[in-house]
Order: C-alpha cells, then structure tokens, then sequence
C-alpha cells in the first residue's frame, strides 16, 4: 500500500491548508470518533495508525488500530456491526479523526453487546461521583 | 483538592459497575470529546489530566489539560466561548468522556474562530485525498 498522506510542518498550514497530513503521535496513532451519520450519537473513540486510517479512506468501511492487540482491526469483523463510512473529517490540527457511519449491525456497537459504548452518565451525589446506566 | 476517582481494576467491574475510575493513559490523560448539547455536532476533542476531569465535573465547566502548553485550562477563559456541561458520559474501559455542552459563544469553540474544529471533509479525488471546506 502505498503512502498517500502529505507532510506539512506549518501549523498555519495544517489548519487552513487543503493536504491531508494527519499528526500521528509518538506512538503512531490518532484518535478517532465515531458517530451515527443520522442521530449523531456518539458511539465510540478509537484509535488508528496510518494504514488503518488509509484502509479506512480506502474501503469506505471503519479500521482501527487495537493498542490492546497491537494489530488492525476491521471493525465488525467478528461482530458484523461493520461500519460503512458517510463522511469522514479532521479536525484543526490534523489529530483527531470524525467518522459519521451507517452500521450494518447497530446493537453490536460495543463489545459489552450494546449500541454504543458510553452508555453510563456520571452523576454526583452527595459530593461524590457515580455512574448511572443511561439506557 | 481530594481525589474523588475510585479504583477499579478489573475489566467486567469497569465496564458494568457504577464506580467512576477513570483509565488514564502513561501521561496520565483520558480523552475528551465534546459535542453540542441540542445539535449533538461535534465541536473538539482534547485530553484531561485527573483535575481537569475532576474540576468539570464539580464546577459544571469543561476543563482540559493542554498538552502543549502542559496546563490545565479552563475551556473559553481568554475566547469567551465557555462550555456548561449539560451531561457527561463516560466509555466501556473508562479512558474516554463525552461532554455535551451549552457554548457561551459557539463561534469561538475553535481557535481557528469557527464553531467547530471539524471544519474539514476528506475526500478522495482521483485516488488522492483532499481536504474540502464544509462551511
């Protein structure tokens, strides 16, 4: 797979400019976040290395890099909630990644069998912090 | 200020449990993603050191750790654009928040000046990726 992202140094450039040249950090990777390309539902934050970030431009579907593993990841693969990607963004300084998906598989969004990973809210009581089940 | 963060190290009871202990990487942040309360646009994504996830929550403002500038960082101290949290949420693993926030000044949630940091849209032309403005 050949390369494809540019390298921009200037900062003014990252941000204004029109060159795709991703800041991954020193361990390779930039976060991605993923909505719902309908509700606009947050559903999960991942990460991607540079071919997982092609693959996904490439394919139209959502590849990630597992830290945990240490190796790509197609989303859905062992799941079937595969990830086809409407529109994709970036953000000023080119770290942050913005995929709005249609999945094919919706309740199986979190590995916990759930529609989307940040299914708890925190809440304080009494001065101290809890999580509450959001759905 | 007294920690206020609980320490749970198993995996089901982070997961599944209703103990805020948040999963802070090897520099000691979890990242932050924040998005509009009524539009649910995604406005940016930073990091949070244990105060800043700490101080959002008490005082009911996004707070951050800036990485580089190494500070903590009250979101729209010098722009304005100060974020009320309406909810916050927290992921599976506990390494990633959601914020969804009421701006003071949405156009200046960006540095750049805009209302968002996902200005951009990549796009593949002719087998190459190009970054198109989409307001």
């Amino acid at each position: 797979m050949t390369q494809k992202f540019g390298i921009v140094a200037d900062a003014k450039e990252l941000e204004s400019g029109q060159i795709l040249s991703p800041k991954f950090n020193k361990d390779g990777l930039v976060t991605a976040v993923v909505t719902d390309y309908k509700s606009g539902e947050l559903l999960m934050v991942a990460h991607m290395n540079d071919t997982a970030l092609q693959k996904t431009l490439e394919t139209g579907q959502t590849w990630l890099w597992s830290r945990s593993r240490q190796s790509l990841w197609l989303k859905g693969e062992s799941s079937g909630s595969i990830q086809n990607v409407v529109e994709a963004r970036l953000d000023c300084d080119q770290d942050a990644i913005w995929l709005k998906v249609k999945r094919q598989k919706a309740e199986d969004t979190c590995h916990t069998g759930r529609k989307s990973c940040f299914y708890r809210r925190i809440v304080t009581k009494d001065g101290d912090f809890r999580l509450e089940f959001a759905e």
